[in-house]
């Protein structure tokens, strides 16, 4: 069960989500995430550590190079989330709708 | 355009994630949703401070009495952002299994 404080507070920073975007699209290797981001490399390392520390990435070391993979779970428990609010926010509308249209029907009726 | 930094800021704590579910069934007065957090008026109040800022959230006063209300477009920008990188995930996916397939076919010729 991933923790959603932390699973939202890796998407609260830009570079975090642009790290997220580039794994997405596949694996890489830490220079390669690093080298779009005018960044000092310890403050980028942070930004992986927290995305891994938020499952949001996993990563494996073979020699001196780093790989990143991102973890779909993270994505998914983010979504879940959001889509709940979303079903319960889209009923409660389908509610109103019902009950105005009602309303219109009842001053119609002669 | 909603400022994702603090849209998922907002989401990464449960009292405020709590509150966006209670009025995702509807707008609620302040008491209301403070009744069901543990929590000195003031901090709760901080909490839906950040959520207005955070643009999840409006209210109007009428008298003493201040009314919540949820505004969809922070939802919309945490899932557009979510859904892009899931359907990025997922066309990297189907090309990995096409992939995978060609080289099976691949094998399996004489």
């Amino acid at each position: 069960m991933a923790n959603l404080d932390s699973v939202f507070q890796c998407l609260s920073d830009a570079t975090r989500r642009a790290i997220i975007a580039q794994l997405s699209t596949g694996p890489a290797v830490v220079s390669e995430l690093a080298a779009p981001h005018d960044m000092a490399l310890p403050s980028f390392l942070k930004h992986l550590r927290i995305l891994e520390a938020g499952g949001w990435i996993e990563s494996t070391k073979s020699g001196r190079v780093r790989t990143c993979r991102l973890r779909p779970e993270a994505a998914r428990a983010a979504e879940d989330w959001l889509g709940q609010q979303r079903r319960t926010w889209e009923a409660r509308l389908d509610r109103l709708d019902d009950f105005l249209a009602n309303q219109s029907d009842k001053k119609e009726a002669p």
